[in-house]
C-alpha cells in the first residue's frame, strides 16, 4: 500500500457484507487502496463508525445503509466517492451528496444482468409454453397434445414486446439477439436512432402492447410511471399474450391483470407485485396461467459477487487515477431507477 | 419458371404437409423450380406416388416420410437430391441412397435451436432453482426465503458442463456466450484445439460430471452411446446439481437417475424418457425435483416453418447451382443423431 493511496471503507449492515464481500472480495481492494477496516460502518454516528468515517476517501455501501446527509457528510470531511454495490442508490444517497459534488456510482449495470437473465429464459418458454404444457402433463400423467392446446407454440416469428430501454430491457435485447424473434421496444426517451442501433423496432406503448405474443416490463418506477400498465392496455394485449413483470408491482393495474388473467386468454410472470408480499388468499397465487416468483430475477446468492466485483473495480479505477465506469448524474435520478 | 428448372416434389404424411408447409412456404420454390405438386407423395408405390416420384430430380422430405430404398429409388430416375425438413435422417434415408450418390441434406441445424434454447432457458433456471422457489412460494403464500433455501443460488460462478459437441450442444455454447458462466465439454470426437475455438474447456465425461451446477445431455443416441449415463456417473453428480436431458432417454440409466433424485439432492428437467410415454404411475411424475415435458424442447409449433424454410433454402441453392449447406456426409451417421 502506498501512503498516498485512498483510504477506502465499507458502509452497509453487517449481514449485508457477509453475503456480498466474502473475504477474498476485498483482497484486490488491499493491494491498492488503503481499507480502513473490515468491518463495515453500520451506524454513521456511532463511536467506530465516526471514527472511520473521518477517515474515508472513499465508502463502498450496500443494501440496507443508512441514509447520507449532511450529519453524515460532516463528519467525512475527506469523503469524494460512493460506490455502491447494489442497485438503486435513492434509499441511501441524499440530496446532500449532489450538492457537495461527491461521486457516486453504482452496480446496477451488475445488477441488470441476472433480471435480464430471467427475463430471457422466461420469454423463451412462454413463446412455447413449456410450463403449459408441463403442467398438463404433471396433472394427466400420459401423452399431451402440445400442438393442438397451443398451435402458435414455438420461438420463431415471434413478437417480444420491451418496455423501456433500460439497463435490464437493453441486456435483455442483447441477449436476444441470439434468438430468431422479432423485438420492438416503447420508451419515450428513445429516439429512433438509438432505436436501430439497438436493432429493434420503436413502437408507441400501445402499439407494441396490442402486437407483442411477449409483454416484458423495464421501465423503473417513478411518479411518471405509476400504473403504466393500465387497464385500457391490460386489455388489448393479445389473446393468449403473455405478460412478464420484473420491474415494479406499482406500474401495473393489478386489479384489471388478475381480471383479464382470469379471463383465460393471458398468462402472466410476475417476480414483483404490490403489494409484496401479497396477501395469503390472494387469487394470484393459484390462477394456473400465473407464475409468481418472490422478488427473485434480481441478484442473489452467488450473483452478489458480481455486483462487489463491479464496486471493487470502481474502487480500482479510482486508485489508477481513471474515470469511473459506471457514475450517475443528478440529472439521471428522475427517470431512472 | 425456366423449361431446364429441377423438378421438385414433397414426400411425407399430408398431416406433415400441413403444418410443416404452410401454402406461402413454397411459394419461393415455384419461382426457381418445377414444383410437380402441391400434395405430397405419401406412398412412392401408390399410382399418384409413382407419377410424380418419376419426374423429380429433387425431393422434399418430413416427418414420417416412408423408405427411400432400391425400390424407390428404381421408380424415381431422375432422382439426385433429398432434402430433410426436419432433423435425423435415419428412419427415410436407405443405404441405397448413400450407395447411388443421392445427396442428402437435412434440417437438424434448424432443429437445434429450439432445444438449445430450452436448454438454455432451464440452465438459467436451474442454477438460480427459480422453479422450486416459485413451487415454495405456491405452496406457502407467504415470503419464501430464497437465500436460506439455496444459499448457493445464482447464474455466476457457474459450472455448465455440456455433454456432446454435437449441433444442438453447440447451439448452446454459443447461446451461453452471453453468460458469465463456465462452460465445460466432454466429447470423445472434440480435440482441444476445438474445444478452445468454442472457447469451453474439454473434459472428461467423469469430471465434468462431477464438478458441474448443471450437466446437459446433446450426445445422440448410438449404440455406443446407450446408457451412456450410467449409474456411477449419475451418483458422482454434485449435491443440488441438475441434470438436464433433451437428447434420447436410452443414454441414461433411468432407474439410477430416479433413485438419485429420490435421495433428494439431484434435480433433473427431462424432455425425453424411456419409455416414452412414462407410464401413469412412473415417479418421475411426481417428484418435486424433477420438471418432465413431453419431448417439446425440438421444433414444433411456429418452429416447424424455420425448417421448412431451411429445405427451401438448400432447393434453392441446388436452383442456383450452389453446394448444399448442410449436406450429410455417410460416414457421419455412426457418431451422428
Ligand atoms: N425484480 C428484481 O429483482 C429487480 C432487480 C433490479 C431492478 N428491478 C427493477 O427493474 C426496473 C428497471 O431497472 P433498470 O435498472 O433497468 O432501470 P433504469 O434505471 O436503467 O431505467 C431507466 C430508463 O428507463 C426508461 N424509461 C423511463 N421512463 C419510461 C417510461 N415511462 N416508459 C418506458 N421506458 C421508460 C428510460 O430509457 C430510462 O433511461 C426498475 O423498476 C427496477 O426497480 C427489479
Ligand atoms: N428433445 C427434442 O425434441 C430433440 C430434438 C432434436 C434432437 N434431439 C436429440 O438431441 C441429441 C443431439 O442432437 P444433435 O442433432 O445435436 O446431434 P448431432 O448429430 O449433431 O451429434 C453428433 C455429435 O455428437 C457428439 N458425440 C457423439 N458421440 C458422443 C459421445 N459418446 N459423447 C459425447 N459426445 C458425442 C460428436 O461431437 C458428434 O459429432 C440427439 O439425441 C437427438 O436425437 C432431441
Amino acid at each position: 500500500m502506498s501512503t498516498n493511496s485512498l483510504n477506502v471503507a465499507l458502509a452497509m449492515p453487517a449481514s449485508t457484507a457477509r453475503t456480498v464481500f466474502p473475504p477474498t472480495s476485498l483482497d484486490p481492494l488491499e493491494r491498492s487502496l488503503n481499507l480502513l477496516s473490515h468491518d463495515p460502518i453500520e451506524d454513521f454516528h456511532s463511536p467506530e463508525g465516526r471514527a472511520v468515517l473521518v477517515e474515508a476517501d472513499v465508502l463502498i455501501t450496500g443494501w440496507g445503509c443508512p441514509m447520507i446527509d449532511d450529519a453524515v457528510l460532516d463528519a467525512a470531511p475527506r469523503l469524494r466517492y460512493v460506490l455502491h454495490a447494489a442497485g438503486t442508490v435513492k434509499h441511501h444517497i441524499g440530496d446532500a451528496c449532489w450538492e457537495r459534488g461527491i461521486q457516486i456510482s453504482s452496480a446496477a449495470d451488475a445488477n441488470a444482468i441476472p433480471v435480464a437473465e430471467y427475463t430471457v429464459a422466461m420469454i423463451v418458454l412462454a413463446n412455447k409454453k413449456v410450463l403449459q404444457i408441463a403442467q398438463a402433463l404433471h396433472s394427466t400423467r400420459t401423452a399431451v397434445p402440445a400442438e393442438q392446446l397451443f398451435p402458435d407454440m414455438g420461438n420463431y416469428r415471434k413478437r417480444v414486446g420491451i418496455i423501456g430501454a433500460s439497463k435490464i430491457g437493453r441486456h435483455v435485447i442483447r441477449l436476444l439477439a441470439g434468438y430468431e424473434l422479432e423485438v420492438v421496444v416503447a420508451d419515450p426517451y428513445l429516439s429512433a436512432s438509438e432505436a436501430s442501433a439497438l436493432g429493434v423496432g420503436l413502437l408507441s406503448l400501445d402499439e407494441l402492447v396490442a402486437s407483442s405474443d411477449v409483454v416484458s416490463l423495464h421501465a423503473p418506477s417513478l411518479p411518471s410511471t405509476k400504473n403504466l400498465i393500465d387497464a385500457g392496455l391490460i386489455e388489448r394485449m393479445r389473446p393468449g399474450a403473455t405478460f412478464i413483470n420484473t420491474s415494479r408491482g406499482e406500474l401495473v393495474d393489478q386489479e384489471a391483470l388478475l381480471a383479464r388473467v382470469e379471463k383465460g386468454d393471458l398468462y402472466a410472470i410476475l417476480d414483483v407485485t404490490t403489494p409484496w408480499v401479497l396477501p395469503a388468499e390472494s387469487r394470484f397465487y393459484s390462477h394456473p396461467n400465473v407464475l409468481l416468483t418472490p422478488h427473485v430475477a434480481g441478484s442473489l446468492g452467488t450473483e452478489l459477487e458480481r455486483m462487489a466485483a463491479s464496486a471493487v473495480q470502481e474502487a480500482l479505477r479510482l486508485s489508477r487515477g481513471v474515470p469511473l465506469a459506471y457514475q450517475l448524474k443528478a440529472e439521471d435520478l428522475a427517470i431512472t431507477a
